[in-house]
């Protein structure tokens, strides 16, 4: 976080929103680095750049998300605190799915000015939280003012060298996993449309609000070697698999009722219709999707930390994703990822 | 670049814009890491994250810049190479200014419709020019539909453990220099303003449209520990020394008449007054600001790689700033950083 603001007035470098800005980060900052002598973080804000020290023997994982306020989220909708976690879990997801650890964030806002004091504070609560939880403390950033809230996430993981898994590996025969319950978080989406307020009651509205990416799994398939291909489900499952089929030069087949969709009590609000058209095409779940050989099936537990893991088709050599119903009818499976903000 | 964007349509996933957008964006990174087995990047474009390995005995410098426009630059002002070049050049500057190479960078973009081809194009010419020129080519990023054109640019570079330069090392009696000309970019952008044409002819124009961050000196002076503290003049002198002395716990005493303002044949269109005054409070230069022990002073050369380097005051233990004018009198000289489009 570079201690400048480009649109300061000419002698007014300094005024104490400002600096209470960059005290204010500084202090989420440390807040998510306080435990394993931080993270490798040699210096972190107040300076040009930030210094990390990478350790032997791993690869770096980079990656960087857009969230931006009308587009991926609204402000009189979301809690700031959802946003500030969910920046972050979104990028860290990333992470997670090449089977990396993340390790520390550069954070860039642009801010509109009636922003920066009580929406600021719940954002960096939220975001702070979560560079706690995922052990991903800020390192630096860059803010300015902007008339919309601009936010952009560049998570920093390492990988052992040579363990990080593509989506380009699937072999025909291999099977599909999933961890999680799919479509949970944009039935949690519905119910913020409806204008329910957040509450603890509603775990498919927490789903939406506070993503939790799946490092721990990532990066023990990738250790053990078990995935051939993974990614992770940001856009829907049709949308991602198509993604991940199509970088392997494969197709595949997936079983309806093998669809690990919610039943929980607040699910049961929307038909099953709705609940497995969530699970096939909505987006931000951020659960894992993939692909194991046949022979390493049985490696495979039902639960990792908590977790469920489903088994919910097999990779084809023919292309495109064929559906296959309980009856056994096969139809052709149309890449629907979803905008929740599409009109 | 992930292959996505969460605006899609259902069933639109991959409509030819789409798949054009992430091609020439391809195109461009393969540009930008030809040469020297692609900078350590192992996977590029197209997945999760990317992979990139670092090199022993190395720290990461991590650094990121906004670019936006109306903020930064201005649509129907700036050339969109020169947006694409610039927008690298900002982020570059600051792996320089710690003293560190860059190695690979992350480009998000918010793209508006109407920018998709034409701007696009010439965009990606700038961006891949300057990645081939800084050796930093493109490994990800994340592209999105916004009505402004938003950019953040992520920067991950390498400099050798414990070599790194901060801001913080000055120390009083060091000796302060400033590479090249000051004020130049900002003369530069008084021309745009005055609507005169972008041209070859005008140095100064370059100098704000395609600046060049200072790459070689930075690390010369990092690896030869010749540097107490620096860092690189984005804001202009007044705002930025005041910041390294500020981190340092010393003040500055310089002298007006060793500042290496510009004299050229088309800066001479500016007054004296103009000319000092931008070398003071202009912005966008990319110098580097460094100071040097006294007793090194003779090691630093007059040019480094065709750049001039200026002795131009020293490190107090009085804080603030003090301009020593050519008769020998003192007065504060207030942070003045300036921003190019403030009213």
């Amino acid at each position: 976080m570079k201690n400048r603001d480009k649109n300061r007035a000419r002698g007014r470098v300094g005024t104490p929103n400002e600096l209470e800005l960059l005290r204010k980060i500084k202090r989420s900052a440390r807040l998510g680095g306080q435990n394993r002598q931080n993270f490798g973080i040699q210096l972190g804000i107040g300076d040009d750049a930030a210094l990390w020290r990478p350790q032997r023997g791993h690869e770096t994982v980079l990656t960087t998300d857009w969230f931006l306020e009308g587009r991926h989220f609204l402000r009189n909708s979301h809690p700031p605190e959802a946003v500030g976690w969910k920046c972050l879990a979104r990028a860290v997801s990333d992470v997670a799915a090449m089977g990396g650890e993340p390790r520390c964030c550069l954070v860039s806002m642009g801010l509109p000015p009636d922003c920066a004091r009580g929406w600021l504070d719940q954002y960096l609560k939220g975001l702070s939280r979560a560079a706690r939880k995922f052990d991903c403390p800020l390192a630096g950033g860059d803010t300015t003012r902007f008339k919309a809230i601009l936010i952009n996430v560049s998570v920093v993981g390492e990988v052992k060298s040579g363990t990080a898994v593509k989506r380009s590996g699937a072999c025909v025969g291999d099977r599909i996993f999933v961890s999680g319950r799919l479509g949970e978080a944009e039935l949690g989406l519905g119910f913020l449309r409806k204008g329910i307020a957040p509450s603890a009651e509603s775990a498919l509205l927490q789903r939406h609000l506070y993503p939790i990416p799946r490092i721990a799994l990532g990066s023990w398939l990738a250790s053990n070697r078990l995935a051939t291909a993974m990614m992770d489900l940001s856009d829907g499952l049709s949308s991602d698999l198509a993604r991940l089929c199509s970088a392997s030069g494969t197709g595949a087949r997936i079983f309806a009722e093998k669809l690990p969709f919610s039943g929980g009590a607040f699910a049961r609000r929307f038909d099953i219709k709705q609940r497995f058209d969530a699970a096939l095409h909505g987006g931000d779940d951020y659960e894992l999707l993939f692909c194991v050989k046949r022979n390493q099936v049985a490696r495979i537990p039902r639960r990792f930390a908590g977790v469920e893991l489903a088994e919910i088709g097999e990779v084809t050599a023919r292309t495109g994703i064929a559906l296959i119903d309980s009856f056994g009818n096969q139809s052709l499976l149309e890449a629907a990822g979803w905008d929740p903000f599409r009109k």
